[in-house]
């Protein structure tokens, strides 16, 4: 059996399962400190025979293999979890390979195996909730370099009518401070679920994300892009991105029928466990 | 032998060598229409026993292998060279595999195996003259996907004492309509060889191009940035980028030491000829 842990900051989503992604069993855990939630993590796979683990993980995290901190959650505020080695841990219960990445790109990766991308070599999964992260595969290699990538906090150009001065602790207005869930709530003085009905809540909303878009693809130029996360449940927001996009990108390059191109996850909820099993798997054709 | 060429605007460059970088011949051919041109570089290769070609060139191009237009130069605005087969005219002429990659990718091919990031499989080449380019390798490949990428026309924020309108003819103040040669000419009134003394000219660089720097850094996270290109020939540019970047990054990402981490190319002028030998040495394994 194969492993694979989708880490998030509310809930652990552990599941066994293969390498065509068929999840044989499956179980949430809540995160509350590392001790409580990584011993039901254990007693979860200790039912089966286990022969490599995926992990995709809230962050930041370190994935560098030549670093003494690899396979740590490093800075996260989950002031619990900070530093917490969660690799180790692992391959101290079980001694199998562990393959450890972003929960984002462990999206991307289900996705480009699995679910929107399937079949392509190259995808961005964009998840825009509590913040905003996002993954790519490039090549059939998933992105990383010095580290992860953050592409939450790119900067973006304020809408001239928008005065919200953005919430992002560390750079105010980038796009996570203009665009994720918290800043939709600030600004508009409710939930994002309840202003399903507000034109004007996700048509701006839609100005940030094709701006972020357009970004993103003339550096990646990924072959599908993929839209998850809470704000995805809007579909004004994919209208709106229609809307914006060839205003930002002015045709200077080309993009496929945006309708297509731009997607939400053909996984739903399971492109991150679906990812985890893929870096499970990768993990064991790599050792 | 290994053929490689790196094909500009105004001239190509053509050398043979071998994979570890040996440069034995080379020459310079003006770019006029493709007739002629293509005839000069024919002539060249023909001296030696060519046993596969690496092309990067200038775009944009189709580096796309299942698309019909794959291995063309497209839409530039040389109209001489639109549509242009380049890849099929060396096919033609020499029956050996060819590599195809932008100018820019292969001069980041060219800085990761034998210049500044040598050892390391990521890095990103930017490039600051005429127009803005740039190119990464990620994981060991050539950062490409739905396309090759375009990340001179990032969006950028404008400086507030910058009332430049910009010179892009498709965004007007996208980072290449403030930052590029023409654009610092036409703000300045002056060609940049020519502002040298003028701090305010590079600070002003520095400031735009430190901004693309950081969302290139959030999106990819490369291990090593090379600035090459005309402007990096102002030693004030790389000070004004080392002065704002950590302004806008704001500590969120952990970077190595500046003056180790944005650097000029290892290879001077070469980066994009050596990575052009290196496309022909994987078009060679490839095949």
């Amino acid at each position: 059996m194969l492993a694979a842990i989708e880490a998030g900051g509310t809930k652990f989503v552990c599941a066994v399962g293969d390498e065509t992604g068929r999840i044989v069993d499956r179980i949430k855990i809540p995160t509350t400190i590392p001790e409580e939630t990584m011993t039901e993590v254990i007693k979860f796979f200790k039912k089966y025979t286990v022969k490599s683990i995926g992990i995709g993980s809230f962050g930041p995290i370190d994935i560098n293999e030549d670093s003494p901190a690899y396979g740590h959650i490093t800075s996260t505020p989950k002031l619990a979890w900070k530093d917490y080695p969660i690799v180790e841990t692992m391959k101290k219960a079980f001694g199998v390979p562990v393959g450890f990445n972003t929960d984002v790109n462990a999206a991307a990766l289900g996705e480009a195996t699995f679910g929107a991308a399937k079949g392509l070599d190259s995808c961005l999964y964009i998840t825009v909730g509590t913040g905003i992260g996002a993954g790519a595969i490039v090549q059939g290699q998933l992105l990383q370099g010095l580290s992860h990538p953050e592409m939450g906090h790119i900067l973006v150009r304020r809408h001239p009518n928008d005065s919200y001065e953005g919430n992002c602790p560390y750079h105010g207005d980038c796009l996570e401070g203009m665009a994720a869930g918290p800043a939709i709530e600030n600004r508009w003085g409710l939930k994002g679920a309840e202003l399903s009905e507000r034109e004007e809540v996700w048509d701006l909303e839609g100005y940030y994300l094709a701006q972020a878009i357009m970004q993103y693809s003339l550096i990646l130029s990924p072959k599908k892009i993929i839209l998850g996360g809470g704000v995805s449940n809007q579909k004004q927001v994919f209208e709106a991105i229609h809307k914006y996009l060839p205003e930002f990108i002015q045709n200077y390059i080309s993009l496929p029928e945006l309708s297509s191109y731009i997607v939400k996850p053909g996984l739903g909820d399971d492109s991150g466990i679906s990812g985890a099993l893929m870096l499970a798997s990768r993990a064991l054709e790599n050792n």
